[in-house]
Order: structure tokens, then C-alpha cells, then sequence
């Protein structure tokens, strides 16, 4: 009786499973603070068309066309839990109705961040390239390994893109003083300079960055941004970091410059995933390979379920969001990122 | 003529060529200020012993006894390149006499601070692991590979010593935010405190690290510090990172830990080296392993050779040395590193 | 003719003239890339009603009741360059047609938090009450005036708010490395710690801060909230910093608890503004008065033209506002601020 | 009878009471382990001379010529407590014996680095030319006060010396973000980059600068070092901090410029303490006027007897001293402060 006026919360998390992105107390606090109804395993259209009559609000991302968005008027708020805004919902109803559409982006920021900077380390260092050779037998000591091993203090360093990954790389960062030049076309210099980043054009950060990190998400304008030419004017020797977004980078002219010895990389993301068997960037001694893991580790799993659950607290209290990101109306249909299966 | 006046510096650098530790432009300018007796080569006593009476300073470890110190009444400074003292040079007679004894640690902090931040990381995210699987055509992707992944932000570091190395890794540690605990028994708990550092004892820093860094000098009092006991006491799943020194650890222990899978370790240093061919820690999977490339980069070289020159500089303008750390003479004799082969 | 297809945007930036807050290169950007249509000076309803049908954005924040907004089809943003929001606009109808309502706080959080520091030391080190005793002769030298000096490194500083100012605040502090308590009723403690702050309740921040900062925003909450029991928790000694906003603080027990000499306090806000003349305030030894000076100096002012300029732009350009603030619909109605005269 | 094995260590800290520099604890702490022969009151030297014999260590600044040193032979360290070396000890004679001589100065650079930014952010802002304003009924509101104010963010900054004082304010400074500029002829422009600040001359120091910070020592070359004409080279409303020390500025120009409205200053030192009654800078709009006050507050004086306390202890357990400064040889006789009354 008393739960009937707990707000009523959506739950179809997929592709994760609740467990994944809730932890226990989430997950007890949740049930505690809202009427929770759990389509996990559900997938029929049928059972969330009937929920939606009282919806305050649905973590996930289902069809919703706008006539079943229309079904929900009570509606206040879409928690994407996946990392990507897909077509298949219809985001100009949920504006015109003041519907929140949230992101979480942010929840995986620092992991990618992380990540990244252990692959730049990796590449500054020859970290796993040496892990290699010491199980083969033929490790090299001292300096006779270190010929091409370089320092990230004081580093000229370039960022494509200055979103949430950007801005969480510029913090890990901090210790090593670098210099760091950013392109990023949505954002005004001014932004930049507030964050203590130097604003710059695409070439002058290739053609200036001994590390380059490549952060941008996949529009139609930033499709094949990185082509053969402009990977061709990184300085010798750069280590380049590719976390986001495969389509972004021409993976051809990518292989070839590390086949060539012309850079180095880090790869975490990949046209085709997974990757055919019998890839040569298998063999490639220059590139540390990764499988799509910068950011889905279980540390970010969880803090996507606690921005939810922080967030739906707001919402019910009459505030607002504050820690998952408000979809901007501009942009949410101009994504081009696939689904990570 | 005007040579004459210049202050004499006798170079004998080994292991390092002076072409390592010097760029042309630093040579160049070495030669400028200074009459240059290059013993390179030049491995003979006899050739020392006639630089002697007139050296301003020695830049490298010949063996100096007292009674051959006494054969150089102008030395003012003896400048270590190598960055152990040994016991071939008579530190005592050097204190009485006011002739500087400086060594050039400093130099490689940075160097081995980043790399210990890259084995780190490697050890959270798994990242030559998981480079390895993709060669073998066995990667993981997204969450999959996922499961022991942790991140480095907010979390319990461990340092155990905090000499050149603990402040340089502090430094690249900043942008984490992390909790850092030091065990440093040469340091009162107020200087850890204005290092923004929470003083432990090593009881503690093993107890409750995450992450737990090796730093330690090997003394007579710091060999076999990390022994089984101790190792048995580190968190289920912590990341050890042993840079400096083998000693130190016990390296039974160490590999049995890391074989069943209590703690995964990145490990710099070995007992011996090189590591014997048919060494069980080659086929570890919990293990990141690296053959003492720590600290020997080339521009940790090179910076050396700029600290010496610096140094050198200052001497003769009638200042302090400011870049080379002056060997306590407490302390110099009671350093157990062997040399670096 | 082509600037007809430029956008109409419309000026009435009262009570700022316009030169206040444009620099004289943004003011000529601003009419290259818009229709301008400058309303200073013509404070009739006439002249804006004029303008309304081909609006693209107001900057400024004339009476906009829903009818009038009605008669301003293409109108996307309503850029407030005031501070604060009045109830003169019609903000509900503004979210139901998805026009921007856009607040100018961040151009002034760093004016406000460097003043903020500037008062918190000037009480740290009664730099100005010991400047007052110089000019009247009775100076004290070294230690005879410092008896009650004390330092910012380390200290335990509470912070009641932490929006734009609080967050500017955290950032100037960064190299005094404090523990720093934070109550935020409109925030979850997770963001927080995302901020390296400690969320706390409001009685452990004012119990356990040496340094306190009130700044916190009016609404019908926060009205009176440091009350005279709740200044009667600080401990003795402490220094307070007021700046934002009068309504918050009981002003008869702050000036009761720093006449008995129980705080020292540095106040930029009053009740009443001008402040009486013979207000007692102005003869309190234990005060640095300060009239409303914190936010309105020429780079916060030219930040708010700069932050118009580029908000402007990128809507033009079809991309989201990135420097303004887009107020929250649930907040904007909420703030009890009076225009500053 | 055990106290007989313990070190004997030698009080004599004027001109402070042993009270001001060691609290309970410490001076506690200093009695358990040593044996202390407190000569607080006891000017004779008769009483020094009977305690030399089996003197570990001295505190304070005895007169202590080569023939007295000579009645020591057990003393290992002389502990400067009052921040200057003045000549009155033979300093030479200490280095041929080994005898550590040992500086205090590290004990007050946080205390003036904050004072100094006080100063400055006052200086920014006008925090005490305003709270004089006010308590005359004169204040300004909001921007009517604020046409001079500008922002410490992003400033350009200038440093003139770059030891403890220097290090301790660019610290303070970091959440400020500035560009900072340094000259110190002492320091080779290597030891300036690896602080991350950008080495300069004199001259491009003082002409680029907004916020200038004099933190030079006097010696035989710094004396005079900002005269007219220097000065004269700031940029037009530069903000000048002067806190260390008054015969390395022409006060006469620094207070002319004032006067003339060309720069505006915080001064803490001054050619002759106490400032004359009539002394024209009392009535200066432009200045912030101090009285020696920057670095002897409680906190440091403390500070003075926690790093005595704890060098003292190092050294009887045969390590080096780590808190206070090592003074070198070729600087302590050099230096030309005088004592402060």
C-alpha cells in the first residue's frame, strides 16, 4: 500500500544482467526507494507495455517508439546503461515531453583513462614486447632493451577528441607535467584552456605529439578522421593510443606505419570484432593488442548502477541528475557507434 | 694558455661510454669550461695516477684508496655515474677532506617511477596477458577479460622506501587521488607527512596496499625484508611491483605467491642475472616480467651526464652542487648493491 | 541580404552595459556571425516585442511571460548574464518548447573563489587589521603579532555548497593539500569523492573546520541555515569566509560570535546592501568587511560575454552550449537570490 | 647513570625561548632521549665552555670560534634555530671537523609562501584598501570597487629566487595554474624545468610579470638588486611582493612607484625595523603594509623544534639529518641578513 506511491522504475539492463551493474546494496536500496519492476529475461514487448502506464522511469534502452513513449506519461526520465545512444528509440518525443535522456558515459571514463596510460606506458617502455621475449628466452638486460624506451614527464602528448575520455586522461596525466594539445571541433578553445590543455588544429596535434590518443566517437565528420595522410604525419617514433573508436582511424594505413617501424600503438578497438583468426596484426611486434577492454571492467559496471541509483534518488526528490550525463538533443542522434556484442 | 686555468676533470665513466651519458652538446661544453682528461679506454692506474695532482674533480669509480686520494690535493668533487657506491673508493678519507661525494640516483627516479607505474597498470588491466592471448588467438573481449580488472584510482598504495624513487612515483601517482602508505626506516613520520604520504609501519603498508611498490636499497638491515611471512600478508589479489632491489624479497616466496595465485607481480629485478634459462617464472601467467629496465633509458643516461655537468659548473663558480645527490657519509658504505653487469 | 540569413540575436544584457561584459573582439564577432539587434537603452516592451518573431536567442533577461514568449516561434536560448534567475521569465514555458535557459555562474566562480582565499588568509594572518595598526603606528613586528597566526596547509576546511564556487574553491586550494568537508544537500556523496572531497553532514563541517566557506545559494532551505546555535558549534578560532549569500547566515550571531572574539570572519555579503552607516560591523576588529566584491571584477564580466559569444556560436552551428550553465528545471524556480544592484 | 650513555645536547636557542620552538611534548620527547644541558638564561660563557667537553650537538648559535669548537671533539652537529648564519661561529672550521651545520630556513617557507600569496591576493583584489574604505563609510559595491581587480589564474608569474621560500610558494600557486617565471643565478635553468617553472633573466622576469614575488637572499650581489631602473621595467599595475629582503630593493623607487600609482606592493621587510613614526609608506593607498611577520608564526616556530628534534635523533641513530638544511660550505659564509630584533 505504502509502496504503491514509491515511483515505479523500469528495469532491462541489457546487454548487462542487473547483477552486473548493481551491486547487492544498490540493488536492496533501489528496491527500497522505488517500485521496481524487472523485465530481466523478459523481452516481450508485452510485459513492458504494461508498465509503462506508471513509469517514472526506465534503466535500459527498449524499443520506444513515440507512440509507446506516449503510453508512459508519467515518464520522467531514460537511463541508458549501455555507453550508446541506438535509433531505436525515438529521442525528439522524449525532448518535446522533457523526458531526461541519460547517459553513462561517464562511468567508464576513468577506466578507459587508465587503461590508455598503461598502453602509452606499455609503449614507452616496450613493457609487454620484453614480457614476450623474457618467456622466449631472449630478454635483453639493463640498456641493451631500452634503445627506443622513452619518458611520458614532460612529453608533448595530443588528444583527438576532449569528451569525458579526454578530460579523465588529462588527470591521470597530472604527475607527469606534459604538454597537451587537443582537437576537439565541438568544443570552443575556451573550454580547453579551462582545463589547462593547449587548443590546437588536427595536424598541428599529429604533427606535434610523441603520444597521441585517440579518443573521438564515431559521427559521420569523424569517420576515417585519422586516413593514411594524417597517420602519415605523426612524428617517428610516436606511440599512438586507438581507444575510441575503430571506424575513426584508417586501420590499413594504421597497420602498415606500425609494420614499417614508422610508430607505435596500442589498439583496443577494431573494425571487426571479433577479429578474423587469422589477422596479421596478430604478429605485429610494434603494437600492444587489445581486446575492446578499456572500459567494461567490474569497477565501472557498478559505478554505472550507482549513477543510476543516485540519480533516480534525485529525480524522485524533485532535483536534478547530477551524475550520469544529460543527452544532448543535438547529438543523441548523430552517434554512429555500433553495439559492443 | 688560458686552458691553463681551467679546472681539470678526469672522465672514466665505465660501465657507461661517455657517449652514452653525454650528448655531443653537453661534451662540447664540458670541453669548453673544463681541461678534459678522458681516461676512456685508458683503463690503467698509471694513466690516473698522472691526472691526479691536478684534478678539480673525477667523474666516474676508479679505485681510490686513500693513499691515491692524497695524490690530488685540488679534488673538490667525485662524481658517481654508475648509481651505487662501492667500496673501492675510500669514502672516509673523502669526508675529512671535503672533496663532494655525489651520486647520480636522482637521475633514473623518474625513469623507474614510470615504468613502475607501467607495470602497475599492466598488473590492474592485465595488458601483456591479454596481448599474449590475442597472439594465440585466444583474446577475451569486452568483460570477459575483464574479471580481475581494477582500477588504480582512489585505491591503497603501498611504498616501501621513499628515497629518489618513492617521491618520483608519488609525483606520477597524483592525478590517481590514491592513498599512499610509506615504510621508510631512515625517515622521521613528519617528512612523509609533508610528502602528503600517511607514515606505516611495514606491518601496515603490507596489510592493507592494493598496490605495494618495492623500493628499497639493499642494506644489511633491508635483505630478506619481504620474506615469506610478510609476503603471506598482502590482500588477496594485490599487485606487487618489484623494481628495486632482489635482495630485498624473497623470490621462493614471491613465485609461489604469484603461482597460486595470491598476488600477480611486474619484477624488475632478479637474484641473479641473467635469469637461468630454464627459470619457472618464465611461464607464469601472473607475472610481468622485465630484465632490470627499470631505470636505464636513454634519457635517464643523458640526464646524468647533464647533471654532471651542472654540478661541475657550479664547483667552479664557487656554489654548491645542486643536482647530484651528496652521499651521506652515514650512509655510503652501508649501500650492499652489487654492480649492474 | 546575406546577413538575413544570419540569426537574430537580441541584446539587453541590463543591468550590464553591454561594454561590460563584451570586449570590443567579441563584440565585433558577435555582429559577424548574428543579427544583432541591440536593445540597451530601449527599456520599452515595444522594441522587444518588435524583435521577438525572428529571435534565435536573448541575452538578457527582460520580462518574458508566456504570452510573450509565444510571439518568439524560432527562439532557442535565453542567455541570462545577471547571475541569478527572477521570477520575471516564464522558465516552464521556455522547457516546454525546448528553448535553452542559460545562467552565467561559472564565468564568475574563480573571481569569487580567489577572493574567497584572499579572505581566508587575510584572517589566517590578520593581514589587513595589522596593515590598519602599521598606518596608525602601532605595529607589531615578527612573532608580537602572529600569536594568533595560523596555517592553511593541511587544515580542516569545511565547504557548506559545492557548486561552481565550491568547486573553484576546491581547485585554488589544490596546493595547500587540506581536508576538505563538504555539505551539499542537492548532491549524493559519490560525486563528492569524485571531487577528492569528504561529503559530510553540516554539523560534523561546521564542528570540525578551522577554515569554513559559506557557499551555498538561497532557497527556502537554505534560508537561515547558519543559524546562531549552528555558528555556536565552530570551533573557537576558526575563520569564516561569507560570501555567498546573506540570507543563509544569521548576521546578529555572526557579528555576536566575532565581537567575543569566538571566530574571525571575512563577510562580502549583508543583509542590507549598502550596509547602515553606523552599522556596528564597520568598528568589529576581528572582520575584513568587504561589500559585495567577490564575483563582479572585468575578467568575470568579460568571461560572460565570452561564454555568450561561444554558447551562441556553437547553437548556430546546430551543436549543444557547452560554457553556460543550462539551468535545471526543477532548481530554476527554487533560487530566492535578489538582483544585485 | 643510563643517562650518562645518553648524548649530550647543548640548549641555547636565543632569540627564542626554548618554549616558543619545542612544545611539551617535544621538549619531553628530547629529555628521554638525550641528556640536556639547557643553557636558556645563562649567557656566561662558562657555562658553554663546561658543557662543550661531551657535547653530541648545540642548538642555537653560540659564539663558537675555532679555539672553542676545539673543546668539543664529540660534537657532531650545530643546529641553527634562528634562520640566519651569522658570523659569529667558524663555519670553516665545522667543515674540516664534519661537524653537520645545520639551517632552520625550511621551518618558515610554508608560513611565507602563504603570507606571500595573502599578500598578493590582497594585492589582486584589494582586500584591505577596501576594509579601510568600509570601516570609513566609503566602500564600494560590486563592480565599483573592482576596476583594478584581476585574476591570480593563468597570471603571468614571477619569481626572484628560487630556495625554499620559492619552492614553497610555486605549491601553493599549483591550483592556480600560472605561468611562472624564475631567476636565481644559483640554479642551473635544469633544476628550474624539473620544478616546472621556466628559467629566465632578471629582466624578462620583470618585464613580463603581473605578480612579482622578491624572495631573494641578501648576499654581496643580490644587495640593490631591484633599483630604479629595474623596477622601473614591470609591466604597468604589476602587483610586487616583497618579503624577503629589504636590501635587495631600492625602497626609495619601490615607494615612488607606489606613490605614483605605477605598481602596487605588499611589503614585510624593511631597511630599518622599526619603521620610523613619520615614515611616509604609512600613508600609502598602494601598499599592504607588514612588519616582518611572514614566517614566524607558532606553527613554524614548532616546525623549528620538531625537525631539531628529529635530526637529533636520526643522527644519534647514525643517519643522516634529513629536516633541516645541510649548510653548504661555499654559501654560509656569504649571506648577509641580519639578525631580526
Amino acid at each position: 500500500e505504502g509502496d504503491r506511491r514509491k515511483p515505479v522504475v523500469i528495469l532491462r539492463c541489457a546487454p548487462h544482467p542487473a547483477g552486473r551493474i548493481f551491486t547487492d546494496a544498490a540493488l536492496t536500496a533501489l528496491h527500497e526507494r522505488f517500485t521496481v519492476v524487472d523485465l530481466e529475461g523478459d523481452d516481450s514487448p508485452h510485459a513492458l507495455d504494461q508498465a509503462l502506464p506508471e513509469a517514472f522511469a526506465i534503466v535500459g534502452q527498449p524499443d520506444l517508439p513515440r507512440e509507446r513513449l506516449a503510453r508512459a506519461p508519467r515518464l520522467r526520465a531514460l537511463l541508458n546503461v549501455e555507453g550508446n545512444f541506438y535509433p531505436n528509440v525515438d529521442y525528439e518525443a522524449c525532448y518535446e515531453r522533457g523526458v531526461y535522456v541519460l547517459g553513462c558515459g561517464p562511468a567508464y571514463a576513468q577506466a578507459v583513462a587508465e587503461h590508455s596510460l598503461g598502453l602509452a606506458l606499455d609503449l614507452a617502455r616496450g613493457i609487454s614486447r620484453e614480457d614476450r621475449a623474457f618467456r622466449n628466452g631472449r630478454e635483453r638486460y639493463v640498456a641493451d632493451g631500452n634503445s627506443d624506451a622513452i619518458l611520458l614527464r614532460h612529453a608533448d602528448v595530443g588528444l583527438v577528441g576532449f569528451g569525458n575520455l579526454g578530460r579523465a586522461l588529462r588527470t591521470v596525466l597530472t604527475g607527469f607535467a606534459p604538454t597537451i594539445r587537443v582537437y576537439d571541433p565541438w568544443l570552443p578553445p575556451s573550454v580547453l584552456r579551462q582545463h589547462d590543455v593547449i587548443p590546437a588544429t588536427l595536424e598541428e596535434v599529429l604533427a606535434r605529439s610523441t603520444f597521441l590518443f585517440v579518443l573521438a566517437t564515431v559521427t559521420d565528420e569523424s569517420r576515417n578522421l585519422l586516413n593514411a595522410e594524417r597517420l602519415a604525419s605523426v612524428p617517428p617514433g610516436a606511440r599512438l593510443v586507438v581507444v575510441s573508436r575503430a571506424p575513426v582511424v584508417d586501420y590499413d594505413a594504421l597497420l602498415a606505419g606500425i609494420a614499417e617501424g614508422r610508430f607505435l600503438a596500442g589498439v583496443d578497438v577494431w573494425p571487426d570484432e571479433p577479429v578474423p583468426a587469422g589477422h596479421p596484426a596478430r604478429k605485429l611486434e610494434g603494437i600492444v593488442l587489445s581486446a575492446h577492454r578499456a572500459g567494461g571492467i567490474p569497477a565501472a559496471f557498478f559505478e554505472v548502477g550507482e549513477m543510476v541509483l543516485d540519480d533516480l534518488t534525485l529525480l524522485a526528490r524533485g532535483l536534478p541528475p547530477v551524475r550520469m550525463q544529460v543527452a544532448a538533443r543535438e547529438l543523441v542522434g548523430r552517434y554512429r557507434n555500433r553495439p559492443v556484442s
